[in-house]
């Protein structure tokens, strides 16, 4: 079968309302008090995410066979981790930034305590999401795929790359160290939300291992081309100010190898990637859902490598 | 038999010794990079914390039965959760507060990024040692204690507390906007330590209830006791600086209703806490492994109510 672009373009969308309605649930809008708190957290999850990392995972777990909302929490909650993640990388003792997809940052809006609560808050709830999903599927691996994202999201993944990000402002870093920081800061969580995905849907050792490797290189290109678009994108594009890596004094892969050899290196990357996902194909996908939620994944990651916001 | 004084602190030191030992062991002291992180965790979980919701954790699972070492993992999570609520509410923008425990705070020590880093890493952990517990015991309802720890430190918890608490400050607050906060601050972790241990102990929904009541109790005149003692103590045998409250502009109960109704709401409360105990002794502990735990757990509750610091 062919996968048309209007087919992509409707079934991404259709992902992202299935999301934002669960979201919608996930976070009280009335009734409940403190109220800011809901407010604090819900405008930050509302504020035009792009959905990429639980698109990839439901991408990734129907590709492999998933079915049913099981999933829906785990995608949801990866969305409150990184959407907590950007609260407090806004916050002023961080990144200092003022806008935020186009938007006043939580902090600019509700005060910098509202923001590191509900930071706090998004992180809480994304666990509380998936310990009640654990709960109400247990012969689903729930426990598997919440292992995954609590690695990724900790020390030695997210916040180890947040920590190392922090250290190495104004300073001169070497490529080492900015591997190190885009691996854990960004790639971690990606790769964690195909795993998941993966783990949810009861695949083999074989194709968890492919589905990392597709999704390590996925995210790394996905943070390369952030610092590409950093240069040559315009604010209204990218929704957030650019030159905020030279404002911030922060190294990216251009200032350490340059514009060129960057985009060679999210070239080469994004060729791993479509390969572990063909190779994924070949493996496992053989009957026709399978192979169109295949397709799906494939549009999705060249959509991504070729993205310019 | 008899529980003497020298057999409650014998037994509590112990206790306090597992702790540390096994919180040692999950967060990494050399060879990891960035050691920063893991500096400042440790800095915090090592600063001298009494262990009281670990321990009642373990106190409550043994008394109801429970043996063997599959509470550690919980009760050293729901000590970190306690760190991070601390560290983040020491913070400039929230109470900044320049001394814990008698030690500088630590973003006093460490910097407010890495600070909220560090109390963002500890939440993270938690969850991540109470997951691998659980993929470890399955036999043990390890995401029952998982569920009752997400909710209890999430917004409709500690989170709400601290929220409320914040939008409080030189504010006239009434008593019951008091009472939610100290109810979710403070008594909503150390009522799930307690209900954690039960559930991990598979009591009954009986035996569950009666301690969420002893658990709630407890909380509430353990917060109350924290107000008088602002008042009443000094910074030495406190080890953080007295009348915080009213340099803070907050209102406490002594603010509120006074120092006698605060004494003699406390005592109330201690007397509930300990009825609710002696139904769960004469409910459950029949054999005598279960009697000497009980009467630790009787012990400590005695000992909290009567603390001066």
């Amino acid at each position: 079968m062919t996968y048309t672009k209007e087919n992509f373009n409707n079934t991404f969308k259709e992902k992202i309302n299935t999301i934002n309605t669960a979201l919608d649930t996930y976070i009280p809008i009335q009734n409940e008090i403190p109220e800011i708190i809901y407010d604090s957290m819900r405008y930050s999850i509302f504020a035009g995410g792009k959905r990429l990392r639980p698109i990839l995972m439901m991408a990734c777990y129907e590709a492999l066979g998933g079915h049913g909302d099981e999933i829906i929490p785990f995608a949801c909650a990866i969305e409150m981790i990184h959407t907590y993640s950007l609260i407090h990388d806004d916050l002023p003792t961080m990144d200092n930034d003022d806008f935020r997809r186009g938007k006043p940052t939580n902090h600019k809006v509700y005060g910098e305590a509202v923001a590191l609560l509900a930071g706090d808050a998004l992180l809480n709830l994304a666990f509380e999401t998936m310990i009640t999903a654990a709960k109400k599927y247990p012969q689903i691996p729930c426990l598997d795929a919440l292992d995954i994202i609590a690695k990724a999201s900790g020390t030695r993944g997210m916040i180890g790359g947040q920590t190392m990000d922090l250290l190495s402002e104004n300073k001169d870093i070497d490529i080492n160290t900015l591997q190190y920081i885009h691996e854990n800061k960004t790639a971690a969580m990606i790769c964690a939300a195909v795993k998941a995905g993966a783990a949810m849907a009861q695949a083999s050792i074989e194709e968890i291992q492919i589905v990392e490797r597709f999704g390590y290189c996925l995210g790394m290109a996905f943070q390369i081309q952030d610092d590409i678009l950093d240069v040559i994108s315009t604010t209204e594009q990218l929704g957030k100010p650019i030159h905020s890596d030279i404002k911030n004094h922060k190294s990216t892969y251009v200032s350490i190898v340059g514009l060129e050899e960057s985009k060679q290196y999210v070239e080469k990357l994004s060729k791993e990637a479509s390969d572990a996902l063909h190779t994924l194909t070949n493996h496992t996908l053989t009957n026709h859902i399978l192979q169109e939620n295949g397709h799906f994944l494939l549009s999705l990651t060249k959509y991504l490598m070729h993205r310019s916001y």
